[in-house]
């Protein structure tokens, strides 16, 4: 690649570069565009941090020459829709992370991202698909800690994982808010057809972010037992904790696809109960009905001789049977629970 | 950290140190203050056991450097909601483990808490989270069997495991009774929504005792097959012992929770039984008062030439008729088990 | 412990000893006093087998000091609900197994027992827990083959272990029995109550066996592993034996828990198929009485010009009709398998 | 065992045996009678293959002592119920295999059996319990191939292997077929009983082959990978494909037990909605026959100021608006799809 | 075999060979006869590809005898409905995929295939068995990119796998959005009969897909791990990319698996609820004209003291009675839901 590529492409670059930066003992010291990466990594010792966001095909290829990345990890980076991994090669190591974070609207509707990490000696690269604010802010938190930040590359990845991670907890801590709402509907004893369509969507979030947290258990442990020089020893105990708090995630999302499948029967079996009790107050009224329709279709019969028909009484008396049927009815249906 | 700065915070600190003991062949020989730890663990051979509740974390601080602690453990052990784990440094060790008790009222609900432990050569230190009662009486326990106490921390780390873990069988007793009394409501033929519920909240509780109990499998284990030598070998038989009751513990939830889940089953089978069973006398009772009510329906006509309907007897042989045909169905419904 | 304390105990432990007896080459040779069990098993080369029952704590110490047993194990051994394991020490054993064996009654109840055994150099020492029953005939059926008895407390070890197996059988073989008794009332059409309370009442029984076998699988494949020269090596094809025989329970309950569950979903689905023939068959009969009453409503209008009422034939005209009508419905419902 | 007693036992041995022959060279040379066994064994480099059906304990007894097989193994040949399962000896093997088959009736019904094969240098003795058929016609077939009998006692074994595993293809066909017969039951609409019996049954039919065919898995698998020099190096690609096919038939009962248990599932969905259409059908024709009864009962009112009772076309006006009534309903209910 | 013979079996063989071509780094230099494979790969240094198409066993033995396959693997090839599965042979290896396609027709049927593939040092032979189409257009694509088919036999079997694997993706989408469809239908509170059958159908083809799948998981697995020469290693990052992408379609049918179970529990939830619904419905109406019913019985009833009958007003009084209570009714039916 020659001087003159690289301007030509310098240009389209920028768009979905958000970020490259030369640190120096954990202390930005310049910025470093993008044509200028392979003389910076080549000619110093300072740690370039670049930050992509859906990168065309021609940034890719433009990286993948100056730091040697591998054929398919570039093509990996170009696709989004990858299963979290970690790849490590002689001197580099490729990441995917999926990302999760609560839509901005008031609905809690999740959104997805993925974020991969090409790392290297003295480089490392962080392209993100999908939500980009998914990760907005990790930057700006590492270069706080700037004594953390100088002990290298791993600690980046480190922070970037570290970060993703913990943005997990607020969506968990939604659909567990969600659960504990669908119970009190539940429970309630009013079926509507939305509570089963909630459940479902609950379960639905659930197997999405179970789909993105699982393998992250597999990738976190991988990077604490990892013998590349990338992560040193020193940082090992890091990736343990995030090891534990992707666990923990796993765990949270395992306890709550239970939860919301014994909700799911729950909700079944109340509805049947609510059937149960409705047909009997149905059979109650239809009952307390049919005694006096019963009595006056009696009197209604044409027979030359019925002796109560002819007297005074006979209709007051008639009623009066009618309504004491029904209240005798109504007590005895009140008393045996069914209305 | 100077004099001075240990001084400043000595006051603020022990509000949150519940016990702070220097112990020399299992017997305690002396309270020891916060800020004059680092001394006595310095200068002595005798065993420090420092008790804290929820502490700040300037509390912790102090105890980081005054032992030395990790910076991530330290972090981790100011937040709660840990998941039950050991790490293993390489002259201390981080335990996390979570409590469970029954509340003091009366109804079944369960106080869930946490206890951290650090451990080092000479010193112990346990910080609880959460329902403090969980784990009183565990350093009288421990100083009642000062044999035991003088073997050294790794013991004292038994004992609090020990006593934690014992706690558990009381709440899963109570979660065993509440099936039992459930399984008596679900058979008795009468179905309430609360029977429902109350299965539900059985099986959530469950849920989270299992949560807080199945990593522990793993930590007991991993205390048994450590070479730390924080864990001496005649330690080992009682991390086993430990093992054994958590194992036994997982195995009674998960017999619960199969157990909760055929109950919740039978629950909807057997409110379907009742439900066939209403439908049954309801449609029965319906015939009985229909027949009449057709047969009156008849002699309601108005044709000028019925017969019947002039015979003296006429009226009271329907109704004979009417009656008869009630007790017939009556009859063969109860037959069939209908009514 | 002295001569004299050994005598102080020696009245109050035979109650729960149920036998002590020295073997010389597979041949019963001398009740041995536990009182003098340690002199026996030091100056003299026999097997010692005592077997207790429920016992003392004062026996057990006894026991610990005579054969140096580890503190913990003894301290099991006096409570019972342990869960089946083996424990191997460097020149001893501790083994846990449950018991099963039906009661005695004609139901189909269990009772669970529980067996510990300390098993050592020249010595083993069985302890009862629970149902005496449910080992009675080991030792009897041991000295029937003096062969086996002589190799050894290896294989008296294993000659426990294969009797409590063996008795797992009959136990699985009544609960197989009243699952193709549920099978002939679930598919009889005919949906009581207690159907679906067998079925749960035999899940739980199946549950409490799995979990008192479960364990047996990994306790009996140790045995077979083990190397421990307590167990020579060709003791472990016998042990191999129990492992397969107890796989083959565990399988066999395996199926059953399916089976059963299978039995309560078809329960399920049938109870929906009967609740809808019942209706279908309600229905019907409405709708034949429907009919008729409505007809006769017709003829009990009271208009002026209405030239049926006036023929002679109009009555018995009528009657033909609602009883045609009722006959054609009838006839049409059993065509289409409603009645 | 001298030869007289051979003698004795050879009239009663010779029921059980089916075949017993000596092979040179894949090539059947001579019919060995049992008796003669353990010479021709000891004298020769022949082949030597007994087929035994369910033998006495005196002809095992007699093979025990011809070619030295272990007590235990000879104790479970003659005990049927064995979980299929290897056992490699120093110089021999005992593999146990569940056979399964259709039984010659109409109907799906599945029998099983069980065969036995001891292996040792120059020898194999195959043990049928149960079903004859389901291995008649392997030795035929081994004939037919003399080129693999000649590579040995371990050719022989995958053929008897290779021979059983074949013949669950057509029992899981044949299962294969129920179910897509049942399919069609459940989605054409009619609920019999029998469905559900049917699914419970195959359900029960893919547990007992399930049982039979999973521990086969293991079996095949470490027949591939013994260093017993039974099995030679070139035999272990043949027990490989055997391997391949008792995994694909596992996969394939697996397959029908997820399915067979969706169909369940989906027939019990299918009976409610089944029951709902019915009840809305039920309500439909109620209301159209409870609207004319109404008005018929209006009319059948005496109140003497109705005026139309009076008009000449009142009746036949009121039949109008009945029949108007019940038409319009009927259309309604047409259109929203409950008629 | 001679000359001659390969002569004589020339014709029959090009049926079903789709392609034979010799290949000198990446470009396809010569079309090679089947007769004359042997001859090329021994006599020269080309990669030789061979497409079958369901060969006819005359051709497998020829191409046997000409690159000395193994027995067991050429009757494999011949025989479809294989398992996928690796077998590495000493210089060769063979490989079984399954292939899955959408048919061309709208509905959404999946079409399986099987590809085998032999591949020892220089040759590569593919063996197709059902649908063609599943993986036309893989030599075409291989072609295109010359500088990874100069790789050799390996990387040709990566383009295979890989080309195989993508197809799975439309499937699956495929798949999903028939999920997404159903959802909708089942939410939207019509419960037809289709429904739930397409829910099955929907997990029958996932049953079918996943058990093709899921073996691919350790094909790959093990073509990343193999120490054959055949696989060189700049070759496994490509196999651990197919590697990768088997798993994610692994999770993905998984998911759709949950989740259609999810929609199937959801469903039978629903039609509970609708046919509740519809009963307070239909209970709710048998009521409002109940009510009429029963009063226009009172005033049929044929007392001759009866005041109203006389009023003027009576008979609209009685209307007013009624239509009122029927609105009230109404009314009160509206505002608690079952209306």
């Amino acid at each position: 690649m020659t001087t003159h590529s690289s301007d030509s492409t310098g240009k389209q670059l920028h768009r979905s570069v958000i970020n490259s930066a030369a640190y120096c003992d954990g202390v930005r010291v310049a910025d470093v565009p993008i044509a200028d990466l392979e003389d910076a990594w080549k000619n110093s010792d300072r740690l370039l941090w670049v930050g992509l966001c859906e990168p065309s095909e021609s940034i890719l290829m433009h990286l993948q020459h100056a730091f040697g990345l591998h054929d398919l990890v570039v093509e990996d980076a170009h696709r989004a829709h990858q299963r979290p991994k970690v790849e490590v090669y002689d001197d580099s190591m490729f990441v995917v992370i999926r990302t999760a974070r609560l839509s901005d609207g008031g609905e809690h509707r999740i959104e997805f991202g993925e974020t991969h990490v090409f790392l290297g000696p003295r480089y490392i690269i962080t392209v993100r698909h999908g939500s980009l604010k998914s990760h907005a802010g990790v930057r700006a938190r590492c270069e706080a800690t700037p004594k953390l930040l100088a002990k290298g590359e791993g600690f980046v990845l480190h922070a970037v994982m570290d970060f993703i991670v913990d943005q997990y907890f607020p969506v968990i801590d939604a659909l567990e808010a969600e659960l504990d709402e669908l119970e009190v509907h539940i429970f309630s004893g009013k079926f509507v057809r939305s509570v089963t369509e909630r459940i479902y969507h609950l379960r639905r979030d659930l197997l999405a972010i179970k789909q993105a947290v699982t393998p992250l258990i597999e990738v976190s442990s991988q990077l604490t037992r990892t013998n590349s020089n990338l992560i040193s020893a020193d940082a090992r105990p890091y990736f343990q904790d995030v090891h534990d708090h992707v666990i923990r995630i796993a765990d949270l999302i395992d306890g709550l696809q239970q939860l919301s499948h014994t909700a799911l029967e729950s909700n079944l079996a109340l509805i049947s109960v609510a059937q149960n009790d409705d047909m009997k107050r149905l059979a109650a009224w239809a009952a307390i009905l049919a005694v006096p329709t019963m009595i006056a279709g009696l009197y209604g019969m044409n027979f030359e001789f019925m002796p109560e028909i002819r007297w005074a009484w006979g209709y007051p008396a008639s009623l009066l049977v009618m309504l004491s049927a029904c209240l005798i009815l109504y007590k005895s249906f009140r008393k045996t629970g069914w209305l």
